[in-house]
């Protein structure tokens, strides 16, 4: 199974292709961190992420997507850009008629560290160890969904499957 | 110039078509509300809403594309959605190559009411007087929507010009 993870963010989208199948260590693929310009058009950025995304899923070729979820008690200036980006990234996944799952921030640390509450540097840690990498993956955002495309791999894409059929039949049905 | 409103939300989106230029009044072409149930896979969502616009832009071919800003200081819940559906808004602009404009709600509830703190039912009120309607457009989402539309046609959409040819250098580069 092939994942495109993404870690998203408008100034900083983190975006990690691993493959692997549950229970097993992975391989990494490929990481990408697709960047704007706070300062620039709020329509160029997101535009810009998503041809960005739309490449890197026509380059790829995944059969699954996965989303880190947006909570908003985080900063509330920058939370309303990462939920736009977040937009953008799911889109990426389900215009390309992928199944596209969301994982919450301590979902995808437990996943790859045993602990929902881990911090950046056991995250990339582990990321690193698991996928037997020379060097952790840089920047901290690329690590970030490493781990979520591993995250939906080791959940096996049971709920994946399920939302795939519904989107084939919503596609099917706009024709 | 024909602008094409939107009131970004992810259960009802407010969608308005209205023709006109500075100073003088619009006419109204169309307007329409896309829905979308707030149990639904937030994937099926967002494609249904992107696909929607996508569509009102192919049918309605606008000059430009209007979008109320959102802000963080609403219900926590309800603002991760309305910024998400806020992304779709503006991306269905941009990915057409149309020039896309941000408005605050007290610049749009100024624009058409005079008065930045305006209610939903002087909006609407205004709206119907502007546009010479027989009856208030319902629901109140489409209203907004038309409401943002007269808002950018009065601004005289000079911000608009100067970013489509930002828009179209960025299009024109990443061929």
């Amino acid at each position: 199974m092939r994942v495109l993870g993404i870690d998203p963010g408008l100034t900083r989208c983190g975006v990690g292709v691993v493959e692997g199948v549950p229970g097993r260590p992975g391989t990494l693929i490929d990481y990408h961190v697709v960047r704007s310009e706070p300062d620039e058009d709020i329509a160029l950025r997101l535009l810009h992420l998503d041809r960005s995304l739309a490449e890197l899923v026509t380059l790829h070729k995944p059969e699954s997507v996965a989303v880190e979820r947006v909570f908003s008690q985080h900063n509330a200036r920058t939370v309303m850009g990462t939920a736009q980006a977040s937009a953008v990234a799911i889109l990426a996944g389900s215009r390309a008629g992928l199944p596209v799952q969301t994982y919450t921030p301590s979902e995808v640390k437990a996943a790859v560290t045993g602990s929902g509450t881990a911090d950046k540097a056991q995250v990339t840690a582990m990321v690193t160890r698991l996928l037997r990498l020379d060097a952790p993956p840089k920047p901290a955002d690329a690590a970030d969904a490493i781990a979520i495309a591993i995250c939906h791999i080791w959940r096996g894409g049971t709920r994946a499957r399920i939302q795939a059929a519904a989107i084939a039949a919503a596609r099917r049905s706009s024709r």
